[in-house]
């Protein structure tokens, strides 16, 4: 293991009924800035549990933000917060809101500094205290310190990091009336994210090995299970633990980490529009074809201990792996090339052109460049 | 998973060199208690290394906390650290000096309460803030807001609950001095956390069993290793990892659990002086045997998926499986049997009796009276 230092401050509120707790999470002398998406809360029932936990609380809402938060928007309720002297953000929805809502705690309080600036810098200095009432789960945002936000106008799409959620409320039932697009592309991101950490240099450590392992296989296990029925508690609490275990920087302790999946999937999601989850799908097959090599020890160790691949030379069984998962991923309902989402070599171009710009290194080995990405995205045309 | 709340506080800084670290995370204008066991710390450098960071800090050391940290000790550290005014405590040692100092940071806090009152009411209150260099990787104390601590003169074991270390540094580089009769007991102290909470009732998530077993699977495979080269930097720091993350309340997120083991060894610990680790290796297999039916679905899992126990029927599988634990326990060169010890009858009888006098109800299905633990411990003359 390399030397590492953890902290996760988050408080973890999990289960049935738990939205009732925002009444003595948070302090009756708060002024609550309560941030919200699209409007799916209202139509199944958080809404109502929000605002009755919340009835004896000074609160002002803002609506709109949408998925792949974008700055132009967060910057109208940075605004808001500042305007009514709000004293914390708490996100009600999905990933997304509570992305932006990091920014928006961000930007209230570095009033001076725009929103962008504070993306782009990589690390938000300070924030007003933040927290979440998290019904989608995919992103991990309820319990970790990073978000991504999206710019419209230059069509771009980068990751921050500041401070954790003071709390996060995760009641499994409110997942019950997600789309089963959204299921989808959350479980795709879930174990993505455990790839990301995970698919690396091997012999890192025993512990975080298996307990990537053990998230990815949970993920696995459950899609089916979710397809079949999505009012089982049990099978949905495991589905919203799951995400949020895959990404609360529990399993990255001490060992490299890739990402570069992820940062071409950004690019695809910033000019195509390609949902977050899908993108992972199409992108993360050509992201082990190509460095197969690099990555064959763990392709190995992962193909026997989580896929029961075990016959056949080290080649073809990194084959089978590879092809599983993407198996895996079709099984969801998802895209996993290109072409079906209407997306030709121009983009590819323009992705690898962007890269090589901005001279990036990304991956475990820090080999991913613009050509390495031309190079994998070449392969799921 | 049942509903939960879960918030680990401490931050865990890990690695080679860390101790330096104590220089910045503790202020400058914080007078500091630094509490000791007995001297193995000057022996491995670790004290040199605490010295260094610490130098220009006020401090106040107090030596002498023993195994099973007595409340007779820790009443004269308290004193001194009500005497000198001190801000915090840091423990230097192993599990041991770490609960003592847990009780130490309760006891100055609130002085008007003799210490064995607070142990006693379960929860400390209050307490000044307290954090840890730890040597001997086992309690998981150093990541938990627990402690057991023993008291002489009424030969009782208990534990109590308060805050999280405010961190806590852990260098593997200072196992590698560690007896190698400490070495076992950790192993085995590790390994029957995870038993407690894991084999217990089956279904109840998908992820946390598989970071039972992650963990469990780890202490296993490096048992062995450490036997054959205990200065192997990279199995040292798995062995160290897991024990943290056997105990830091990860992996009893919404789960029952439980430590009725961990109640039985502690009465042969404050009756006849059993270290810790070898009274649960003494205990768990009786464990397994007498509560086999209700444990049975999580043993043939933990035989399937850990063990490759796969062959025969099902009493067949937990027959082996429960072999094979008390195996492991033997192969670390532990006493696997009271006999071994020299304890008979008349202690088994002392147990119930206190047991049954107490009223308890342990594990997960709260059957474990004084009855049931004198059947278990019977089965282990």
């Amino acid at each position: 293991m390399f030397n590492f230092v953890f902290q996760n401050t988050t408080k973890l509120v999990f289960g049935r009924g738990q939205i009732a707790q925002l009444q003595t999470l948070i302090e009756k002398n708060k002024k609550v800035l309560v941030t919200f998406g699209g409007g799916s809360v209202k139509r199944n029932g958080v809404y109502e549990q929000v605002r009755e936990a919340l009835k004896d609380h000074n609160t002002v809402e803002f609506w709109g933000i949408e998925p792949n938060p974008a700055v132009e928007t967060l910057r109208k309720a940075i605004k808001v917060g500042l305007d009514e002297q709000v004293d914390m953000v708490l996100a009600v929805g999905g990933g997304s809101v509570l992305d932006g809502t990091k920014l928006i705690a961000a930007g209230i309080a570095c009033p001076d500094t725009d929103a962008w600036t504070i993306v782009k810098t990589g690390t938000a200095t300070k924030q007003i205290p933040f927290a979440s009432v998290m019904t989608l789960p995919a992103t991990g945002s309820e319990m970790n310190n990073g978000a991504v936000i999206s710019c419209h106008e230059t069509k771009e799409k980068f990751a921050f990091r500041g401070d954790y959620p003071v709390f996060s409320i995760l009641d499994p039932e409110t997942t019950y009336s997600l789309p089963k697009h959204q299921i989808a592309c959350s479980l795709a991101d879930i174990v993505v994210h455990c790839f990301e950490q995970y698919m690396t240099t091997s012999g890192q450590s025993r512990v975080l090995d298996r307990w990537a392992e053990g998230v990815i296989a949970t993920a696995m296990e459950v899609a089916p299970l979710i397809q079949a029925d999505q009012h089982n508690y049990d099978v949905m609490a495991d589905y919203m633990f799951s995400a949020t275990m895959a990404l609360n920087n529990f399993i990255r302790m001490g060992v490299t980490q890739d990402w570069s999946t992820h940062q071409i999937g950004h690019e695809l999601t910033a000019l195509c529009g390609v949902t977050h989850g899908e993108s992972l799908a199409i992108v993360y097959p050509g992201t082990a074809e190509v460095l197969r090599e690099q990555k064959k020890a763990k392709l190995l160790q992962f193909g026997e201990r989580v896929l029961g691949v075990c016959e056949g030379s080290e080649d073809e069984r990194v084959d089978q792996v590879i092809a599983k998962i993407e198996a895996f991923f079709k099984s969801l309902g998802l895209a996993t090339r290109l072409s079906e989402k209407g997306i030709g070599v121009d983009v590819v171009e323009e992705i690898a052109r962007r890269f090589n710009e901005r001279g990036v290194h990304f991956g475990e080995a820090k080999n991913v460049t613009g050509d390495v990405a031309r190079e994998i995205l070449m392969k799921r045309l």
